[in-house]
This record gives structure tokens, sequence and C-alpha cells, in this order.
């Protein structure tokens, strides 16, 4: 499908439907929209749009759709895969102004949010009626929740909890034909026809624009506990995780890093936020494993950290650190959360995030360092371990770009044969977006890659809404 | 789309590929497969196939396909809503020889297993090795797991553990044309392409033949209590539950049953099982909770039963009863579990699972009883109120078959158009079939129509797979 240029009578179209104020064509501005938080991409918008109705947005779509201009929808512009990136430029069309929290529904435990709401913004609203969102993508502070629910965010409550699709209920969402519909119901539970919300969650913004979402939420949890334990090889520490689950022991989050994530986090903050780090992470240990369980009730979450240390100490671990006060549990998760912004200071990254069946995390991860021996990378690892989910960086450093750009491509290629193998697959949370397309081979087959061809043509017959992601 | 005949050349390569004994020809045994438990509606299929491997489905499915010969996919036959039925006649295909748990993963908490295994053999396997599969249908010793997926079902656990969908991680597929995939990957979050599952999970066979499913399972909870609570109306009682939630306690069952439909099973239970019920159920209430609390901790659960207790007493309750004997709770959801069938064999039904906002319920549950006054119609409601899910059995009892068939039909549609108006939507659990397909633009626009009949045909070309199932 041969798209259309952005003409001046068609800017002008924009202009008359959401106003010249909210149509942006200088170059300074519209960089700012070229680019996400993925590795260097960049590839410039010819304008960026921001509707605030959703009647515009279906206005807006209409006239693209007739004159056949791709249009990439964006959220916070905090994604790890490019799935916000324009690569065919045409337009951005950024729903910023989507910022309302329309209802939260203390009787039904709903809520209703339009998708430019901050994700952090919501959970806070949330917390303040004694309820709870759990869904807690390490970019709550700047993510949307529009693009939480595109790319089907996790986090570290996921464990417990699930991801974001669990708790979509219903969608507004505006075809790439401009028509609008609601995907299901308000309700808990639905067999009415195909499941169209969960077909638009995690979708990457590829078959509809979401305006409007209603989540479930669940009552706020009251009380947690905390526990750091040191592994001294990041292969024990993978060993143990299947082991807390079959022990009953349900965390409510179980992330995993390397010493080397944490030694870059300390670095990180002290420069970035002057705060100094007191918690030890001495040479001898080479993985951690952060455990928080919560609760309602004191026994109870002390009766399950018990278990969780006697697992532990069935492998080589050091003193296991009981976070005894809020401060403590703060600087943890604050190491936790600046892995991912501290190895990007220090160094131009590959993010994947692999996900796998637990049991099989020991096998990955000594496969994973196996590869950067034999391709020449070094590589940082963590992430939302409890559910098999490995956030691999690997770290540019030195490397020649040549070699950056074609040996590693094939190492990482190396990575996912390695997870598909162990019944695995690509992303966890991330999505697919640009950086991880030439893959999807390796996670599946022409069958399952047609059938998805098919449906994104059936949304968008012509392959105007944010062409070019996932799949070719 | 013509169908073609099945000819005996056709009939002769069915045999060449399964074998004649798996080939089922002669009317009486024919007529078995033409009925499930939806009404009294009735199709002979032309032929039964009973394929006992994946590649023998594919084998077929590309004979049939090659030939346009419509393919009615079919479990245990337990639907409520004429998923399984060949109304199209052409060929039933029987999944009963896929009885077969292939794993129990006990390190990853994982199983994968055979579509024609029955939900309490499945349960009861993982059970043994102390986990827990939740999704608990009323007919789980005899429908088949396959068939609970393809309708997504759900059951009085689902208030708190999730519906049928929230167990399936990935499916081994067989699609119309003879195609076999994987939708996915055996992991428990996934942001990897289009979400194909979940597609599947609910789509009542019209998208592809599931031949293996793999399910995630939880640690089984060790200990639970079991009230029952008498409302002197029920509206009352449908008041009374969102207020349980909001006092923070999450049920592990949360049921409702008008005084009509305990009678009824009380009756039916000593016909057929020859069981005196000893449980009192007095003229002066209308409507019963039955809500159950599970976990492994004696004081937490107390706790929360009293919370229970103290919400209800700010309604018009009775006394009440609190299950102290593991033969006081069998009896209670014997009497819950038997009411479909008791009020089946008391007179012809039309039984409806409508789903709204919880909130909602008192509002729906007084509509319906004047819209049966209206249209003069007797009702027996009951369901898993929990997740706002209401049965409705509309009796036929004395009702003349030309009412039954114009008049009643049209009053069904008013409670849809209600519930819809209240925010839910037709099908919690018995999914849409042909019993509720000439209500289904009550719950949407032809564009979401429109998407539906797209995917189908991405997955179908020929729409020979379970053919006017859903929507026209």
């Amino acid at each position: 499908m041969a798209f259309a240029e952005v003409s001046t009578t068609i800017i002008q179209q924009f202009e008359g439907i959401i106003g010249p104020e909210n149509v942006i064509l200088d170059a300074e501005r519209r960089y700012i929209y070229s680019h996400d938080e993925t590795e260097d991409y960049s590839f410039l918008p010819d304008v960026v749009l921001k509707p605030g109705s959703t009647e515009e947005v279906s206005q807006l779509m209409k006239l693209c759709h007739a004159h056949t201009i791709p249009v990439t929808p964006r959220g916070g512009g905090t994604g790890l895969s490019g799935g916000a990136l324009p690569i065919q430029h045409g337009v951005v069309l950024s729903m910023e102004r989507f910022t309302k929290i329309l209802t939260i529904d203390e009787l039904n435990l709903q809520a209703t949010v339009e998708p430019g709401v901050i994700t952090q913004v919501f959970q806070d609203a949330v917390k303040e009626k004694g309820l709870f969102y759990p869904p807690d993508p390490a970019s709550r502070g700047s993510c949307f929740i529009g693009g939480n629910v595109s790319e089907n965010s996790g986090g570290p409550k996921a464990v417990k909890y699930g991801v974001t699709r669990d708790y979509v209920l219903n969608l507004e969402v505006v075809l790439p034909t401009g028509d609008i519909i609601w995907t299901g119901a308000n309700v808990l539970k639905n067999s009415t026809g195909y499941n169209l919300t969960q077909l638009m969650c995690g979708s990457e913004g590829t078959l509809g624009i979401i305006t409007k979402i209603v989540f479930k939420l669940r009552g706020l949890p009251q009380k947690s506990v905390l526990l750091l334990i040191p592994f001294v090889t990041n292969e024990e520490a993978c060993k143990a995780i299947a082991e807390i689950f079959r022990a009953g022991v349900q965390p409510s989050g179980l992330e995993f890093f390397e010493r080397e994530a944490a030694l870059k986090t300390i670095d990180y903050c002290e420069k970035v936020y002057g705060t100094k780090v007191t918690t030890p992470f001495p040479s001898s240990m080479d993985a951690y494993l952060l455990c928080e369980l919560d609760g309602n009730d004191d026994e109870v979450l002390m009766r399950d950290a018990e278990k969780v240390m006697g697992v532990a100490e069935r492998f080589k671990v050091g003193e296991i650190l009981f976070a005894e006060t809020s401060a403590q549990k703060e600087e943890l998760w604050k190491i936790r959360e600046n892995i991912s912004p501290a190895v990007n200071a220090y160094t131009l990254t590959r993010a994947e995030d692999v996900v796998v069946p637990r049991g099989n995390l020991p096998t990955l991860i000594v496969g994973i360092k196996e590869i950067g021996r034999k391709y020449g990378f070094n590589s940082v690892c963590y992430g939302h371990i409890g559910d098999g989910n490995l956030h691999i960086n690997v770290m540019k450093e030195s490397i020649s770009d040549e070699h950056w750009n074609t040996t590693i491509p094939e190492g990482i290629g190396k990575i996912f044969q390695l997870t598909v193998t162990l019944g695995g697959t690509l992303s966890g949370e991330h999505g697919i977006g640009i950086a991880k397309k030439p893959y999807m081979p390796i996670a599946m087959g022409e069958a399952n890659l047609n059938l998805m061809r098919g449906i994104k043509k059936v949304f968008d017959p012509k392959g105007i809404l944010n062409p070019g992601k996932i799949f070719s």
C-alpha cells in the first residue's frame, strides 16, 4: 500500500477538526515525538496531532483513511520496542490530552479512564479510595495507561496480581476507518462473541486507537514484608524461584538482579538523585532475589516469609536482609526500578525481555552468558523473575558499530532461539514493535503470522494504523 | 457458501484416515450427537467422526475444507447455548478420544491436557498433587475441558479465581484449513503479537479445533468456611452483594438462589438421589446467598466470615447458617448444583445467563420479575452472583406453544435490553451458540459484528467450521 503525503490541504483539514494549536508542524517540537526509550531509534513524523475527544479522533481517522495517510498512535513515549515510532512518517497521534479519570466506581470496583492518564496518577487516585490497581511498570511516573494496555505492561506485582490485560474489562476504540466501538461490556466475565477486548490488549496500537478504558480494581492490601536474598551465582538464584512457589507461597513481587546491575544503579542513584545507598552488595554474591509478600495479616505474612527463607537456605545464599523500615523497603525498590535507566546511562544497550516457564530459568541464564561469551558481549540480567520474565540488557560498551549491528543481533537471535526451545517466547511485557520484529519467525510459524496479518487487515484494510510493527 | 453433501466416497476417505470403527453412520448412534442440554433442540449429523490424534484431525479438516463440508466440533455435549449442534448437518467431530492428561508439571505449576478430558477428572488429578484448577462448571462430572475453553466456562470459584480463559496459557489448534498451530507459549505473561490464545477461548469452536491445552495451576487452598444467608426478598439479597466486596472480603464462592429454586431442587434430589435435605428454607425468606471463603488460615477465615455476617445483618435477613460439618457443606453445594437439572426436570425452560456490574443486580432482578409479569412467564433465578452473573430459567409450565415461541422470546429480548442498559451483556459463561444469536444486536453494533465476521473469515475462509453460530 503506497501512503499519501500529508499535503497542505490535509493539514488545513486537521486544523479544522482539532484547532491549529493542536497541529504541530515545527521540526523542533516534532522531534520530541520521533523517539521513545528504545535504543537510539528516531523517525520524524510529518505532523503531530493532539485530539481532545473520541469524536475528534474518529474524524481524524476518517480523513487519514480516505487519503491513505499513515497514523502512529502515541502514549507517554516510554516504550522499549519502538511501538510508538512513526517509521513511515505521516501522522503521530498523541493521546496526551486524554488525561481524565472519568469515574472511580467504589460500588462495583471499576474505573473508567482516558488513555493519556499517567499510570501512577491513576494508581494514586484509586489508592486514595482504599482500592488497588496492581499493574506497575517501572516507567509508571511518566507512561500513559493507554500505552500499558497497548503493550500489555506488567511490572513487579504481576506475579501475584496479573498484567494489564487482566484488569481491562472494556475498551472504547476508534477503528482505523473512524468507526467507534466498545469492545465488550463492563462485566467480570463475558462469553458473548469473540474477545475483542483481549485482542486489543497488547496489539501495540496496530488495530485501533483506545479512547476509554474500563478497569476492574481490587481492595488494597494493607501490609507487606520485603526480603533481599543474596545468592553466590545467578544460576543458584534462578533455581530457587520455582521452589518458592512449590512451597505454597505466592509472593506479590519476586524480582531478580545481578550484582553488576545493583552496582551500576548505586552509582546512578548517587549521581542523579544524590542518594547514598546503604544496602551492602558484597563481591562474594553474584545475584539477588527481592521477594515481597503482601496481605492483611501480620502472622500470615511472617509465616510465609519464614517459608521463603527456608527455601532460600537450601541454596548457596548469603545473609538474608529483612527490610524492617519503610525507608529500607523504598531503597530496595529504588535500586530495582533504576536498573534500566542506570545501565542505559552507562552505555547503549539492546533491551530484551524474554519469558520462559519458571523451572527453565537456570538453563536460560547460563545459556545467555555462554552466548554472550561466544558473540562478544556483556549483559546485565534482571527482571520479574517470578513470572519467568527476564530482562537482558546487552551492552555496547566498546563494541564497534559494525559488530554491534551485525554479530550482536545474531547473538540475540540465539538467545531467542534458546528461549523458545525452553517453552518461552520473545516478549513478556515490552512488546515486539520494530526492535523484535525480525525475530518473530523464531517464536511462531507462517500460519500464526498469516492469522495476525489477516486480523490486521480486518481492522485496518488500508494498513494505515501504526504500519510496519510486530510483523512484516 | 453452499455446503457439499457427505458422499460415499468421502465417507470412505474418512474411514481411511481414522478407521471405520471411528466413523459413525447408523442413525441411532448419530442421534446422541444431535442435541446437547439446550432446550429441546435437535439436529442430526450426517456422520460422526471420532479422530484420535491431532494429525488425524488435521487430515479430516483438510478433506472437509477441500470439499466444503460443514464440521461441528463437539465436547461432552453439556452446552447450554447449542454451540455443539450441527445445524447444517454434515460432520460432527467428537473429541471423545482425546482423553489424556499429558503432563502435570509440578515445578512450573502447569498441565498439558487433551480436550476430551472430563473437567472433574482433571481437577481430581491435579488435586492429588496438592494443586488446584479452579474453573468449576456445574456439569464438571461430564463436560469436556476443551468445551470449557471453547465456551469460556466459569462456575462458583470464578468470583475469586477467574474463569477458564484465565488458566489457558497455550493451545494446540487445528485450523479449518487443516494447518496445525500453537497459539502462544507456555508462559505466564506474553506480549508477542496478537493474543490468539485469548481469541480462541470462548470462540465456541468456530475458529479452530483445540487439540491440546496448556493450563496454569495454583496451590490448593487447605480450608474453607461456608455460610447460607437467607434474605426476605431477592432484591435485598442482591443489594448485599456489592457490600460484601466493599467490606474488603473476597469470597471464593458467592452464589444466589431464590427459595423456589431450593424447593424444586429438594424435591429433585429426593427423587433422583434419594437424598433427604435437612436445611430449612422457611416461607418467610425469598432468597439465599451461599458464601464460601477459602484459604490456609483459620483465624483469617473466621475474621472474614464475621465481616460477611456483619454486612448481611445490615439487610433484612433470617438466621444465618454456618455450615459446621463437611456433610452440611456438601448438602448446600448439592442443592446449588442441582438447581438447573431440577428446574429442567420440572418443565421445559429457556436458560439465560446474563451478567452485569454487581451494583446493578438489584435493579436487574426487580426488572426481570416485572418483565415476567408483563410477558406472562414465571422464572427461577440463581447463579454466580458475586461475578454479577445471574442465571434465569424462564419456565414453560402451562404456557401454550404459540406463546412460548413468539411472546416469550420477545420478553427475553427485554431482559437482554435491560441487562445491556445496566452495563451488562448477554452471556457470562454459557456462550451464544444458536440460542442467543438472535439477540446479539442488542449487545453490540454492526461494527463489532463485522469485525467478528472478518476474524471468522481469516481463520475459516470457506466458513465450514461450526457454521451459523454466534452471529449470522
